[in-house]
């Protein structure tokens, strides 16, 4: 299941280490100057002012491309860019600005101490220092570091696998024609959405026929997988043939949530892999896609805990809730206003027209018009 | 550059729809139980009380795959699960939880009213409804209503290329050995994280010296590209090279902006390119990054426009600005205290260790240790 793989650097992003990565060596490998200027003895300059400035001999210049070809000694200065390497004898650069250029010397206006623009061998990152850990997220930072050390391949550990089965002998597959009598499989497709968005592989299962046999064959091919889930059952001699299965061969967490819509949502343990159940119902098993399946998803994955990002927003009418049971209530964005769109959990447009959600607490019936509200901004 | 392109349903979240796409048929496509129950012609139960209940004759039971064999006639009911096509003669379903079964019959203790318990012939989504339009983003709830109406390819816009040169002659290239006053090619990658986290296609040119003639040659490669980021020129020398060959053949729109670190950047217009002109120093090439490529590219992409997700947290130390630049503070998360990791712009540390940065706006010089902060998280 903590199965890994080694991708390129620039295919890391977005995934979790599985290693720890050390620093090859320090960075940066050598005194660099942090500015354009002339490497000196700081001591040369010491007495330096806007009017006693001091005079050095520039005995050479060197690119950010070119070794030092010789040092510096007393009286003398090199001149040197960003990122060139710091020749010996100089230990401090006196800025461009800081100095007047007179053929083949410079005026010096301003005193440096030692170190004085010079970012030391090791000091950003010293060689052997853990820059990534086993476990950590990669992002573009993360990136920049492993790019810093020269490394193009990175070992992560590889997507979890979830198993998408679709029940319900209505049911047509998309893409292909259905008769009068039955629906597309829309579950599926959003299932399989937001298992992309949270760092997972969605395996789509032909769809099911409510029946006994065919779910557990079914949730058999699970054991390749690190997560299944099951929808289906919108009706209760549907849904019931999916508990019973759940119950006869696994262990059932919890039958049944108190939030509205998707109540009938089942967790379980099937074969040593969490399965979870959705209501087949499409409102209700995306929004409990969010509520469920996301969290446990991205724990698998390894990912951050982050939520749903959320924006707030004043409820553009009064909304009646069912005290005792978390309601999900899908909105619209519109001017700053959550326009509620839900109609019920078997249409379509309740998710289709929505760009989120509202929480309303268990302990909450009525969410009066202008009010404050947090919207859940599906993915 | 607005090329469009066929992708599978399943691969088209994120993405953005090029059509307009209207409903090919009803959703649902006939009248359609809500509830399980028994389909009854509403007049029959009127009366129908706790004291005083209905009889009617079960006739029939569909379930959510059969076609119904019958009508309802009058003193006659059939048995339906949700999503059953409603049998002609019948206009309303009382739930189960209202009825009392006893064998043929059933005994009605509560009225419905004509039309209760059924989702009307396109009540959700009437032929010919547009569901989704020319420039929607697509996201789950979107492949939701798509998967609905049956729809397996969809056009979306392509993603935009994003062509990144990296310059500097003293840059080597990441996976391969470099000499002793080399440095890795960090910015490459970093851009190329976020170019990967916000739709577009990052293409990477090679490193290119600090050369007129050959970064004027990598920036005819752009053509191919939407959109150009060039990067490098630390040095002042390095700088200049960038800004002459873009105000010599393109157009510059701007040249160096008032935040801190990033201060010279360049925005300029090449062959009808939008290039962005990035510093060289990697916190800085990251911070400018995230300040201006993402939201040009997420424009050009046609995405939302949204923007990081933030977090609130209490600073950790005081923190001393620059007044008239606005100072974007590299910090790592521990506890809800946001701790400042910023060294220097060329420290790779003070990106590798950041979870995000604080905006110091240019009008203040001074945050405060536990004054709250909002933290710009890295994607």
């Amino acid at each position: 299941m903590e199965r890994v793989e080694e991708v390129d650097l620039d295919d890391a992003v977005g995934r979790v280490s599985a290693e720890d990565v050390k620093a090859p060596f320090d960075v940066p490998s050598f005194n660099r100057s942090a500015m354009d200027g002339y490497c000196v003895r700081a001591e040369d300059v010491y007495g330096a002012s806007q009017f006693n400035p001091v005079r050095l001999r520039v005995v050479d210049a060197i690119s950010v491309d070119e070794k030092p070809r010789r040092q510096v000694g007393a009286g003398e200065c090199i001149q040197v860019a960003t990122g060139s390497i710091i020749p010996d004898g100089g230990d401090a650069v006196v800025m461009y600005e800081h100095t007047e250029r007179i053929d083949g010397e410079i005026l010096v206006y301003r005193p440096v101490y030692p170190g004085e623009n010079i970012s030391k061998k090791g000091s950003d990152i010293p060689c052997g220092k853990e820059v990534v850990k086993n476990g950590d997220y990669i992002n573009a930072s993360k990136i920049g570091v492993l790019a810093a050390l020269g490394i193009a391949r990175v070992r992560v550990y590889e997507k979890p696998r979830v198993l998408i089965i679709p029940t319900g002998s209505e049911l047509a597959k998309v893409g292909e024609d259905k008769s009068a009598i039955q629906i597309y499989d829309i579950n599926s497709h959003t299932l399989a959405a937001v298992v992309k968005a949270n760092g997972g592989i969605p395996v789509l299962h032909e769809i099911v026929p409510d029946d006994e046999k065919e779910i557990e064959k079914a949730l058999e091919k699970g054991v390749e997988s690190s997560l299944i889930v099951i929808t289906g059952g919108s009706s209760v001699g549907a849904k019931d043939i999916i508990y019973e299965v759940l119950s006869k061969n696994g262990e059932v967490l919890f039958h049944g949530v108190q939030v509205k819509p998707g109540k009938p949502t089942v967790g379980a343990v099937f074969k040593d892999r969490v399965v979870l159940a959705m209501p087949g119902h499409p409102t209700s098993c995306l929004s409990n896609a969010y509520l469920f399946l996301r969290p446990v998803l991205r724990r698998i994955a390894r990912l951050p805990d982050t939520g749903l990002k959320t924006v707030r927003a004043v409820l553009s009418r009064r909304v009646v809730s069912t005290l005792g049971r978390r309601f999900f209530l899908t909105v619209r964005l519109r001017n700053g206003e959550a326009e509620p769109v839900f109609k019920e959990s078997s249409a379509i447009t309740s998710m289709a027209e929505a760009d989120g959600y509202v929480v309303i607490p268990e302990n909450a019936d009525t969410i009066e018009k202008g009010d404050w509200v947090e919207v859940y901004l599906f993915e």
